[in-house]
């Protein structure tokens, strides 16, 4: 089951949804609906963000639209009419019904070079069955990202912290793990500091304390991350953000990392060295996860 | 005037062109071909290269199909059918009938998710009146590019040195020469080599020798590059390839920008400093490149 809305992209001059123009339309998402000369196909130029739904209902919605924006804006994109897009969103998870776990992905590319007029799509579809992960955890191997810690600052041209469509690394890196008995991957800046996982964010915890790579790392805000902290804080937890090296993994009491569709994973070993899993809080965080209606 | 041919992959299990399926078809370029779910537009997860075309006949054909085989392996793509791809990019500059200058793009993503079957095919469309440039030149900055010097030996998933999608970096940093009050840009490693452009080759002439950024530096096989070296070898110059600084470009006797569609744009000022063009080397360049039939 899936479904698909193309946004109605205002052109270069006109004003947004002239003439009547609804915000977009539903179609059938198994049709062509692309052209090969989309910059987003060509050269990957465009944005993305995944938005899991529980019961016909967005999850860190606003997060997720915020970050959207963050994004155009990192590529100077044309800004994006959250009303039309949130629109869009909705329409898309109600055609998907009341199943309780779904996902949305929405997706601004550059459009067609010269035309001057951005392309749309908001594609949803059931969620796959996510309960085994959730439980028995995924193998992480650590990779070298290339990029300084701090290039977001020194190289803004680099989009380091913005979710492009020129995701081909974060796909090879998958491959990278496999070829190392391992599922998933928790990049490392060329000077040794832990970043964030090609789709998700990581979390450690040490002691009562809830934490996550620090900000001004060139890594994307983590919309599910938000959710946690807030729902630690209200459970005693402290959280917190800090530069963090391969070694503080190594004597954290757990680690997980989160995205919005897997939700909280725990990691059960890294670089082939195994780590302990918390049933318990894995349990609570999966738990409120799913549950979360905002 | 455009055209376009859409390759025929085979599926996961079928031999190449099972069931004497034709390896390609001409459609119309103007429609729309490609899936939102397209893996080469949802994460940048292709190759692809540009190829020129002189009266009807593409230029270094030989040279981009080994770079585009190179890229697929890189991304652990199947390998492309080169006589597919050859006879389909035969077929469209055809269609772009006897002018002096074309150019074609082929693209090979990896197809839908789970459907196992890459999409490829080939665009090609009439060019632009590049004389200005080929005799005024570009301005350039250098931009860091992020990553250090070494990087496809220590991290091959980074995938430098694979032509992909994933171009948005490529785009940005055009952006950025734009504010910089430059027309295009040569990337330097974060241990300070130069390397190439967004999507051009340097080379620079020091008396009698010309030069390009050394192998081994995680940087695309020039292919037009290539062709210049065998023309200047054939008219007395050296060739060679060697580690290069900013420093170094700033005391060459000339620059050019080469790539497939433009041919040699000379670099007039770099970071600001004006450069000296080589007038009479850039147009034997441009007319060698022009005319070549390879």
């Amino acid at each position: 089951m899936h479904a698909l809305a193309l946004l109605n992209q205002p052109s270069r001059d006109a004003p947004p949804h002239a003439a009547g123009a609804p915000p977009f339309r539903l179609v059938d998402p198994d049709g062509l609906h692309l052209s090969v000369l989309d910059l987003g196909v060509t050269r990957g130029d465009g944005i993305f963000e995944t938005i899991s739904a529980g019961h016909g209902r967005p999850q860190a919605l606003d997060a997720h639209l915020r970050r959207f924006a963050a994004s155009a804006s990192a590529l100077e994109l044309p800004i994006p009419d959250s009303q039309a897009w949130r629109d869009a969103i909705l329409a898309v998870i109600s055609e998907l019904g009341d199943v309780p776990e779904a996902f949305v992905k929405t997706v601004y590319t550059r459009g067609i070079e010269g035309d001057g007029r951005p392309t749309g799509w908001v594609h949803g579809s059931h969620s796959p069955d996510l309960g085994r992960v959730r439980v028995d955890g995924v193998r992480v191997v650590t990779l070298d990202r290339g990029y300084r810690h701090d290039v977001a600052t020194t190289s803004p041209w680099l989009l380091a912290g913005a979710k492009t469509l020129s995701y081909a690394v974060n796909r090879a890196v998958i491959r990278e793990a496999r070829r190392r008995d391992a599922d998933d991957v928790i990049f490392v800046s060329s000077d040794g500091y832990i970043l964030e996982g090609p789709t998700s964010t990581v979390l450690l915890r040490r002691g009562n304390v809830l934490m996550t790579p620090g900000t001004g790392l060139a890594i994307l805000e983590g919309t599910t991350q938000g959710s946690i902290f807030g729902f630690a804080e209200a459970n005693g937890y402290e959280t917190g953000f800090e530069l963090s090296t391969v070694e503080d993994l190594h004597t954290a009491d757990a680690i997980w990392l989160v995205s919005s569709v897997r939700h909280a994973a725990p990691v059960t070993a890294l670089d082939g060295v195994p780590v302990a899993i918390d049933r318990v809080m894995t349990v609570r965080i999966n738990e409120f996860l799913q549950q979360r209606q905002e």
